[in-house]
C-alpha cells in the first residue's frame, strides 16, 4: 500500500462540567454560582505518531451543550485536512472557519459560534506544537516574523494596524530574544492572584488568603466588587490592611454597572488605591469605557475577557478607552486572533494582562504572554497573568506558579489536555461524578 | 377539579430550512449561497383557547441546528410560567433569560444565545397579542407609555437614554395617534424592495426587476455590491438607467470592506447617486462607521441587521456613525430590546429603516415600524421597510405589499406562524423536501 499523507480523521467533542458552585469558588457580582465547564474538542489523525490536538471553550455551566453543538457544526471543515498543511498554516483553517458564510450569520465573529472556532483553532495549534516538539510559546517565539504576520487576519483592523507595521514590530524585537528566553526559563512570567477575592468568601477567608498570597510572592491580588458598595468598602479596607500599601489590589466588577454607576462606585473605592477597575460595564461599550477612564483616573481601566473579537479591541485602543488589555485564550477565534490582538496592543503601547482562571485558561494563556515577552514587546513591566489556584489537577501539563511567577512550560503543545480520568468523571451528564450526584444535575443542566 | 391558572406547557422547537441556494435568491458579496432557514419555536399552553406563541431565529442554513440547541437551552426558564403574567409582562421573561448568569457567559447578549432569547421573547409577544386579539403593532401602539417603558431594559444604555426621557418621548406622541392609525390602515407603511439587486442575478434580470419595482409603486430599490468594483459600476449604471433619477437606489456591501476600502469604493459609486451605503464594514465597528460616514457624505451610511444589541446601537448613535438605523426583528433579544433601540433612534432623531427579507423577517418587523409611526416618531418621512418577495407563501398571515406599501396587519399576533404543511415539507433533515432531495443535504448540513 502506498504511503499517504496523514489527515485529520476525527473531531471528538466532550461536555465536561465541574461542580464548582458547591464552594462558591469563582463567585462574583454577575456570576453567583458558576459550574466551571469545558466544551472540549480533540482532533485525531492517522499519522500514527500518538499526537492529538486538544482545545476547548470555557463556560460556566448551562449552555455548555450548545457550545459543544457549535463545535460539532465545524466538523466537516476539519475532517480530512492534511495534518502537515494544517500544522504549517493554522491560519488557513482559521480563515476557512470564519469564512463559512452560512455559519458566519450566527455571529459574525462573536458569541457561541466564534468561541467554537477558537476551540478548534486552538486544538490545531496544540497539535502543531506537539508535532514540532515545542511548547506553543516557544514555537511562536521562534517563528519567522513574516510567517507570524501571515497567521493574522487583518480584515477590519487594517485601518489601525497594517501587515507592514506588524512585521516591523516583530522584527524590531528579534534582538535580545535569546536572552529573554533564558530569563523566562529561570524566572518565569509575573502572575497575580484572584483566589482571595471571590465575592462568596467571608472577610476572614479574604484576609487569610490575601496574606497568604503575599507570602507566596505575589505582588498583586484582585477582589471582586459591584454587588454592594458598603460591602466592597469593608472588604477592600480589610484587604488593604492585610497586604499593606506596597501590593497592588485590582478590583473587578464583572460588567455590573452602567457608565455613571461605574464612575461613582470606582471613585468611592479610590481611597484604598485600587490598581485597576476591571469590566466596569458592558464589554461591548467602547465609548462607555472611554468615558469611565476619563473620570476615574488615576485608577486604571481594564477589560477584555468578554471582548468578542479583534474589532472591538481595536476600537478600545483607538478610543483610548483602556489602560490594561485583558486577552482571554478561549473567548476569541483562537491563537490567530490573539496574535492580532497582541500586535494591536503592542502598536498602541498598552500592556496586556491576560484573563485566566476558569478551567484551563491559565494553562492556555501563559503561552501567549510568554511569546509576547520574548518576541513582541520584550518586557514584563506592568504585565501580569491572572492566576487562580483551582482545577489544575485535571490537566496533563498543569501550570506551575512559583514565587508569584508562571514557570515556562516545557511540555510540547498548548497545555490544553485534560486527564482522561477527569473526563470520565466529569463528563456531563453521564460521567461518574454526575451519575453519583443526580440531584445536582438539575442546577447544571 | 379546581380551575388553575393556565401555564406554558411546552416549548417545541423545529429546524426548518428552505433550499434557496438553488436560485441564488439572497446572494450577496458575503453570502453567495444561503439556504434561508428558521430555528423555530412554539410556546404551548393549557389555556384551552387555541392560542400558541410562535417565534424564530432567521439563519441562512448551516448552524440552524446550533440555534435550535440554544433555544432548547432556554426551555426550563419558560415551562410552567403562568400565561396571564407572561402576556401581561413579557419584559420579566426577557430579563430572566438575559439574566441567567451561566448562559450569559456564552454572549453576553450577542450571537447564538442572544438570538435564541429573541426567538422565545418574540414568541411570548405573539402569544400576548393573540390573546389580546390584536395585531402586535396595535397592541404596542395602544399600550400605556409607562408600561412600554417598563418593558425596556435600560442597563448599559442609561447614559444615553433615561426611562424618564423615554416616557416623555412616548407621551409627546399620544396626540394624533388615532389619525395616524387610520392613515396607516388606509395607506400602509412605505416599503423598498431588494428583489432586483441580488448579486447572483444578471444585468437583464436586474433591469427587468428594477423597472417592475417602479411600476409596482416602489420609490426605492436596493442593489448588492462589494464583490467587484467594475461589476458594481456596470450594475448600478444599468439600474439607474432603468429607474431614472427620481427613484432612490440604496447599495449594500454586506460587511465586505475594511474602512479604507469602504470609503474608496463608495466614492467610486457616488456618480450614480446611491442613497445609502449599507453595512460598509464590520457591524462591530462603531468608530469605523463614523470614519466612513465622515468621508462618503452625501451618501448616507446605514447598518443594523447584524448589530448585536442595544449597546452597540447606542454607540453608533452617540458617535454619529449612521444616517439610517436598520433594526432586525430576530437578531437582538426580541421586541423588548427593539423597543429600546426604537427609543434610542427617536431620541437621537435618526430614521429607522428595518432590515427584512430572509424567512419571515418582513412579517415580523412591519409591526415594529407601524408602532413607531403611530406611537413614537409619528412620521414615515425618509423611513421605509425592506421588502423581498419570497417565502411569504409559507406563513399563515403573510405580509401584503400594495403600491409600494406594507398593508397594516389585521390578524391577531406577530405574524410569525409558519404553515404546518410547510414545516412538514422543509423540516431538516426529515421533512418531505429533504427526504426527496438527499443529495442537497450535504450542502445544507
Amino acid at each position: 500500500m502506498a504511503p499517504t499523507a496523514p489527515r485529520i480523521t476525527a473531531v471528538d467533542t466532550y461536555d465536561i462540567r465541574f461542580p464548582t458552585s458547591r464552594e462558591l469558588d469563582g463567585s462574583d457580582a454577575m456570576n453567583p454560582d458558576p459550574d466551571y465547564s469545558a466544551a472540549y474538542v480533540v482532533l485525531c489523525t492517522d499519522a500514527g505518531d500518538g499526537h492529538e490536538g486538544h482545545g476547548f471553550t470555557f463556560t460556566i455551566g448551562r449552555g455548555n451543550d450548545v457550545q459543544v453543538a457549535a463545535i460539532d457544526a465545524l466538523r466537516a471543515h476539519v475532517i480530512g485536512r492534511p495534518v502537515d498543511a494544517l500544522c504549517a498554516d493554522p491560519g488557513t483553517l482559521n480563515r476557512d472557519l470564519i469564512g463559512d458564510s452560512q455559519l458566519r450569520w450566527l455571529g459574525p465573529e462573536k458569541g457561541v459560534m466564534h468561541m467554537a472556532i477558537g476551540a478548534v483553532v486552538n486544538a490545531a495549534w496544540d497539535l502543531a506544537a506537539k508535532r514540532a516538539r515545542k511548547p506553543l510559546w516557544q514555537l511562536l517565539a521562534e517563528a519567522d516574523p513574516q510567517w507570524l504576520v501571515s497567521q493574522v487576519d487583518f480584515r477590519y483592523i487594517a485601518d489601525a494596524l497594517t501587515p507592514e507595521r506588524a512585521l516591523a514590530l516583530l522584527r524590531e524585537r528579534r534582538e535580545g530574544a535569546g536572552q529573554r528566553t533564558a530569563h523566562l526559563r529561570v524566572r518565569g512570567y509575573p502572575a497575580y492572584t484572584t483566589s482571595p477575592g471571590w465575592l462568596g468568601y467571608d472577610d476572614d477567608k479574604l484576609t487569610r488568603l490575601a496574606r497568604q498570597a503575599v507570602a507566596e510572592g505575589f505582588t498583586q491580588i484582585k477582589l471582586k466588587v459591584g454587588a454592594d458598595l458598603d460591602d466592597d468598602l469593608r472588604r477592600l479596607r480589610a484587604a488593604r490592611a492585610a497586604v499593606g500599601p506596597g501590593i497592588r489590589i485590582a478590583v473587578d466588577a464583572n460588567q455590573r454597572w452602567n457608565v455613571d454607576e461605574a464612575i461613582a462606585w470606582t471613585r468611592a473605592l479610590a481611597p484604598f488605591d485600587p490598581y485597576w477597575i476591571e469590566e466596569p460595564t458592558s464589554p461591548d461599550d467602547v465609548l462607555g469605557h472611554a468615558a469611565i477612564r476619563e473620570r476615574v483616573a488615576p485608577v486604571r481601566v481594564a477589560t477584555g475577557e468578554h471582548v468578542q473579537n479583534r474589532i472591538v479591541f481595536k476600537q478600545l485602543l483607538q478610543a483610548g478607552a483602556i489602560d490594561v488589555l485583558q486577552i482571554d485564550a478561549a473567548r476569541v477565534g483562537g491563537v490567530n486572533e490573539n496574535l492580532a490582538i497582541l500586535l494591536l496592543a503592542a502598536h498602541f503601547d498598552v500592556p496586556v494582562c491576560p484573563h485566566a482562571g476558569g478551567v484551563g485558561l491559565c494553562e492556555l494563556v501563559q503561552h501567549l504572554s510568554m511569546f509576547d515577552y520574548v518576541a513582541l514587546t520584550g518586557t514584563t513591566e506592568n504585565r501580569v497573568i491572572e492566576y487562580v489556584d483551582h482545577l489544575h489537577e485535571h490537566f496533563l501539563a498543569p501550570v506551575a506558579v512559583r514565587d508569584g511567577h508562571y514557570t515556562a512550560p516545557t511540555a510540547p503543545g498548548f497545555s490544553a489536555a485534560i486527564r482522561p480520568e477527569s473526563i470520565a468523571e466529569y463528563r456531563f451528564p453521564d460521567g461518574s461524578y454526575w451519575a453519583d450526584h443526580p440531584h445536582e444535575k438539575g442546577a447544571a443542566a
